[in-house]
């Protein structure tokens, strides 16, 4: 049985490379060699113990790769292909992909929804972390990279950018817009992206690094505002006069954020959710105009699978977006420990880390 | 200056009979002579103080007239027509109203956005429990009474049936659906039937007293459900065999409400909100997915304006939706007192009561 | 090898019963014992030579059965189980069934995208209309029967119920909507009823037959209007007191139905189209607004999978909806020749018939 | 009474500048004078008698001016005010305007519907290309403009930035999609920047003017094709690969063009129609996939409001899309009948003209 190099979660505070057996390839998936990969602030938290997967499982979401082998079944791939997959990796064939709602896939189970059951790689199953990653109903999830991009193009597109994306379309953003989006790492920066892709014209970032507030101008921000330097509810309201914005993204995933979010607001306005809590949420009964507001809360888990991705990968090979200053270092995936130390600390002005076996 | 009988607000605790003066007729507005209208939930949050208003505002939203007196610029009308107007009154020139938000209307604000704005009646200006009532924005807003409807078939329009459907609409309710709705009060009712009309073919109750419960069946609800009879989240849960629900609409304004709404929730589910909290409410992480669970929170203030009158009366008209088991009781407006006194404290399995000048 | 019989394009003008091999089981796929079938309207162009298929095809795409043997891969079913599939089988996995577009599956395709790619049993794979029939891609398309529903009960919903509510769906129905259906064929009985189920509260069959005017009425046709009795426009205009619909469902596929549902429409409505046309169609410049109506055309072809079908079995399974006047006669399989020239003559007021091995 | 000057329709092939006098301002009127304005191609129309129109009556439908008088039921403005409003201007108030619908104003109608009853302005009342013009309804037409926006900069927003958006929003342009956009005139381009606007990816103009062609790039166009130079639609197969594109924009109002604009789609294709057309229509039957094919054709009249009116100069002022380039000449209001000699027979490689009284 041959091995493979892995980053795997041993314990709280622990991932470490180790080795592990090659995956034998059922007649559904495929093997991928993995060329390019990253790291997730999901991934921290499961090193910080603070979202539960099994030990042992091999870590990571977003994979870059090369097709090494293909099961019995799948058509339509040749070994060879440089293909990226989803960090979401719907079957395509449970009610809940049939429904459109392939991010809670639950194919195998009785109803066929499952909450967060597309998420599969380094949650359910082995990751992407790793010298080959194994992708499960490969024909709904394998997306072929045009040949005139890099891998370093298409490595957001796994997760970052389909989750940043996401706050807006599932926000709802039309031409002439106002939007604001709350914390500016790598989610919320793709976030602004997708804000001005979709066409609203004024965009507010909320953070207080200025390296991000600078990329956020660079993706589409039109104004950035500093949380520390004021209430930013109170900065969002003097920016548009009173009114409020109609759309506002939630890319942190806590409390304070959530609130002001909410109390950024016009009447009517959408708050679009993208951020993962780890507690109970407080709504205020005023920024909710008491349930008479007909304000909307969505939430989204990144969208997955191989049209998703397709459409993505148009994107980075129109220029139209350019998330190059997102991938701020990189690494050997024979470091990638020290790639989690540099990441878990936010050191070094780091947004993303691309590592390669 | 003729004088009109008016339900008035004294002060918490005391909405009197007392006279007031007809009001004058501005060029948008038309004069109604009430010929029925009725309570609803939200004019016992005012008599209880709940609800802020001014004192000596003039109670009721809902209202069944004829026209008396037209504005010199309406144009469409002819005086002793019979109409309904909306609870909610939209002016139809707003920004908000532009934007298809009419509820939020804020016409004469900076931004023409409003928190509830168009909730005017009986809330910002003198309502319909009265002789008469000055509708603003008559063009936007009358809605002419086919002949062959009586007031009964029509009363409850303006508010209970709007709101009750929108909650279903609001919910994206599909054809094959299954759907719960929490609270079989006036406006539960109503969504329920709402749901049925929009095809979910699946629908639960649940309250606890047996009249509204047997109301509910006859409007269409597959299943009714006590909560006293054991957590309700658990009841839907056995009813839908581990599935949970499209769509949960909260008809109540509670916490507990709220919650369990959105623990019935499958994967991806929307939670339809139509009632009117009272403090702050808090969103338990487990059923929200951590803010991965592709769920919806969406509120619905009534919607309001001549069309959505009109379609609700063609309803009526239709046969479709049979709602005369809601009028339990009816008074003279002279008797309002005592019609408050029955609904305010839900005796004698009061639903909605029609009262008449 | 083992033989059954099977329903067989031989030329134009001759469908024959005949013997075939039972197909052999790939890795998705999953063998499906009929036992019940039924005959489209579709399947008598291709009799006619009006809709071409290869000869030596198995005809009929509307299977009730029991799972007889399962691919090697297809996991979440047992064989014995009763299913049906949808007339179209998504594959689940192509660009266009992960674009929300399965009827237009191209699977295998360079793009993912096939026009009416979907529509494989009795088109471009062997179809139903025999004792076995192979579903591809079972794990998209096997919808479990649940036990309380019989064969009949559920035999309209691989085709006639998905296409003729998706006239409904498509059209973006709303509550209080005039809708017109033009033709009372099963496809069209069926939009009545979808449209009465999404909340349409005038609803306008066209036809000249009176047994199938009948039946419209049971299945929520508020007024019947016989074309030969006057224009069906000018009726529509006097039905609807020079209004128009809001929208039009063309269920038969010719220019003089596409023409007056066109014309029906008041401004801004929406032509929802079913029918299978056989030339060219005429936009007439007037109806048409000159392109300034806001009007919309739509098509669809019926929608597939083993959600859709799902559903459609849950609105059978809620008594919203009886089909069961639309079988008006049965054959065994052995007499599927009789069964094609009773129907093909819509002779002894047949809409659909049983047929079964 | 006062008199000013307005050009006006005499007969086919005349449109004179000539005096008329100001008129009267009713309650909900506002006389706005005139900075600037623009002939459109639907005036030429009129001219060459192609649209009818009274004769007498002044043309012109984009306004940009002051508020020179408001009515007496008017609030929300002051006199002096720089405002736009748009060439369709919705009363607010008609059924179709509160059922969304508000290009197909049928305000004062039975049913409150008119086939393109929005469009007033230079089609059933005096146009703004005069010293003063009258808006009905000021307060759902009357928009500000922001100081630092000028004249020209706002200048197409009431059509041609209205009407060339909408082609993308009504054909439901999403992030990753290909569009192409037939006729690369004012119209036509703005489509092109629309369809950026909101995320298309691949965006491809048809033309074959070469000055065309090139602001067509400069807006967004990725590529452009001379339908001179060979089958567009052979063209835009070679360019997407051999797909079609999600959204075919029509910007001409010809069957050639509606043609190719259909036959250019991928199988659940959308053509948005924007065009003008003059005579009956044909739908191929092959690239309608006989009515199989999911294929959508949507229509749609340049949306108006203020409302409306509003997000479009928020494009201009975010800088995001820039049409100065359309206006290639500047006239003066006494040399109106000189700018339509220019326009009307597309000389000197005009775009559109800027007329200032």
């Amino acid at each position: 049985m041959q091995k493979m190099k892995a980053a795997i979660f041993v314990e709280k505070g622990r991932i470490v490379l180790d080795e592990k057996p090659i995956p034998d390839v059922g007649p559904l998936d495929a093997l991928i060699r993995i060329t390019t990969t990253t790291i997730c602030g999901t991934d921290v938290h499961i090193l910080k113990g603070e979202y539960p997967v099994e030990k042992g499982l091999t870590i990571g979401h977003e994979p870059v790769g090369i097709i090494e082998k293909l099961g019995s079944a799948v058509e339509g791939y040749a070994e060879g292909q440089r293909v990226i997959a989803g960090a979401i990796t719907p079957s395509g064939h449970s009610y809940a992909c049939l429904c459109g709602c392939g991010s809670q896939d639950g194919a195998g189970t009785k109803h066929g929804f499952k909450a967060m059951g597309g998420w599969k790689f380094g949650n359910t199953i082995d990751g992407c972390q790793a010298e080959y990653v194994l992708v499960k109903d490969a024909m709904a999830n394998l997306s072929p990279i045009p040949d005139h991009l890099t891998d370093d193009q298409v490595l957001m597109c796994p997760d970052i950018m389909s989750t940043g994306f996401s706050g807006a379309e599932s926000g709802g953003v039309r031409i002439g817009d106002t939007v604001v989006v709350f914390a500016l790492g790598p989610i919320g920066l793709c976030a602004v992206a997708g804000a001005k892709l979709m066409g609203a014209t004024t965009i507010i970032g909320v953070d207080t690094l200025a390296s991000r507030m600078e990329v956020a101008r660079k993706l589409g921000a039109d104004h950035v505002i500093d949380f520390k330097a004021g209430d930013p509810v109170e900065q969002i309201m003097a920016l548009t006069d009173g009114r409020g914005v109609d759309v506002a993204i939630e890319a942190l995933g806590t409390q304070a954020t959530f609130r002001s979010a909410l109390q950024s607001l016009r009447p009517g306005g959408t708050l679009s959710s993208l951020g993962v809590y780890s507690s109970d949420l407080t709504i205020p009964l005023g920024a909710f105009s008491a349930g008479l507001g007909d304000n909307k809360i969505v939430t989204t888990l990144c969208p997955g699978g191989k049209e998703r991705m397709r459409r993505l990968m148009e994107v980075c090979a129109s220029g139209r977006v350019d998330l190059k200053p997102l991938v701020t270092h990189r690494f050997r995936l024979d470091d990638i420990e020290e790639a989690y130390e540099l990441f878990a600390n936010q050191r070094d002005g780091v947004l993303k880390v691309a590592i390669q076996p």
